[in-house]
This record gives C-alpha cells, structure tokens and sequence, in this order.
C-alpha cells in the first residue's frame, strides 16, 4: 500500500477505484480547496465525505459536507451562489481535492468573493496587524434569511 | 465570541492577539493553503501549529507542522525548495491560511510544481479516470536522499 495516490490507483480508472485510492480522514472526509477558473483566486476551503464528491459529480455543481452541521450541503443552496465544477485535481497524497470552480457572484458569508480577505501585514515598527484585502460583491442581510 | 475571524480580533493588533482570534482544532492546527504568489497556482496543503507559524513570520520562510512525523519542519529544509513568504491570509473563521509565497523549483516530493497534478477526467462513455496535469520539474532520486 504506498504512501502515494497514484500508486494506490495504480492502472485502475472509474469512481469507484479513485474514491479508495483516496485517503480519507477519520472522519471520512477530505479537504477541497476552491479555486476561481477564472480568476485564480482561492476562495475557500471546506471538506466533503464521500456522498459530497459523488454528488459533485453526478451535477457539476459543488456539495460539501458541513463539519459544525454535520451534514451535506450543496454551495449556494441558499445564497443562489453556486460554484460549477470545472475539474477536480488530487494531491500527491490523495488527502485533498483542488477544485477549480467558477464561481457564481461571491463565496464568502460576509459578502466577500473569497474566504480569504484578511491579510496579516506588518506595520511600520514590526508589529502585526489585519487588513481587509477583499471588496464586497453583496449585502448578507439582503441574500441570507437567517442572520450571517 | 463570534464565529467570525474578524469579530473575535475587534481592534487589536499584534501577533499575540491575531494568534489568539485564530480558530486552532483540538490537535492545536490550522489549515495552510499554498499559493503561489506568481503564478497563482495552487502547490500544496499543509498544517501549521502556533510555532509552525511564528518561525514562518519570522523568518520570511514557510514553517509547517508534519501530521505524520509528529514536528515541526520548514519546506524545503532538505530539498533546498523553500517557499519564501509573500503574504498570509486568514478565512472569515479563522481556521484557515492562504499563504501567498514564492515556490523554489517545485513542492511536490514527487518533482511536480505542484501536489495537485493529477485531475479527474471523464472518459468517452463518461467512467472517470485520472491523467497527470502536470510537469516534472526535477527527479526526486537526485533531491531526497531518502526514497521519496
């Protein structure tokens, strides 16, 4: 049994032979960076159980299972922001999934395109400090029902 | 106590307070994607505990936690392929890290830029299989003393 993906794959294709060659945690998930097509942009990392990959591929469009909810969802369900699959690449390892999506608006809860619109800068004299580095794309009281 | 990265922060500054606004799980980690900051490409995934991250800020040089080997270790300590810090940012809950960085030669154990280099295809009939997406940039036996 090798330490690597495409060892464990070997010569074998179909979903079923790709999902046991991935390392799944023991919670049976696995980690799936979101990356723009586009734009390049990451904009968020969320895990998915078996059930999310397949449905993911069955529809082209992302689902997730949600670790506090504990359960699947699919991105958008309810903002209407939905990411559509592009292609799905595996690491050397087989422990996370990078998915290049096209994002549908913006990702973010608070309104942001991408998870990832805080930046750790340094200020003059050394000391750390957090900058919003992202524009918001929409209002979250406007787009969710519940509070954000 | 939000739930929000940037509401538990509030207005403070200073490395203490941002390590503190950080959500860590219970084995004292958080997520660490690794971009690079020029070509956009996502490299790799890793984990970072609190020194991981404080040697990171540091030194200007990309310090992870291994999961398997159970420390510390800096990317690159024994490839030479170090990845130079260019920005880190923090999700909206504060339990993941998009390090931009500048990539030396390549991350992947395996020669490849990046670990993400083999993509899910649809075959003609639809059955999934896997190809490699990227290119070897060096040979593992010449870099890794040990088998890679």
């Amino acid at each position: 049994m090798g330490n690597d993906f495409i060892d464990r794959l070997g010569t074998k294709t179909g979903a079923a032979a790709i999902f046991a060659a991935l390392k799944w945690d023991s919670d049976g998930l696995v980690s799936v960076i979101q990356q723009d097509a586009k734009t390049k942009e990451v904009v968020g990392l969320a895990f998915a159980d078996r059930t999310a990959l397949s449905k993911t591929l069955e529809t082209g469009l992302m689902h997730y299972y949600s670790r506090s909810r504990k359960k699947l969802w699919m991105k958008g369900e309810e903002s209407g922001h939905v990411q559509k699959l592009i292609e799905l690449r595996v690491d050397c390892d087989g422990d996370a999934i990078l998915a290049r999506i096209q994002q549908v608006k913006a990702n973010c809860h608070m309104g942001y395109f991408s998870c990832f619109s805080f930046a750790i800068k340094k200020q003059r004299g050394g000391a750390l400090t957090v900058k919003v580095a992202g524009k918001k794309r929409f209002d979250p009281k406007t787009v969710y029902k519940k509070k954000a």
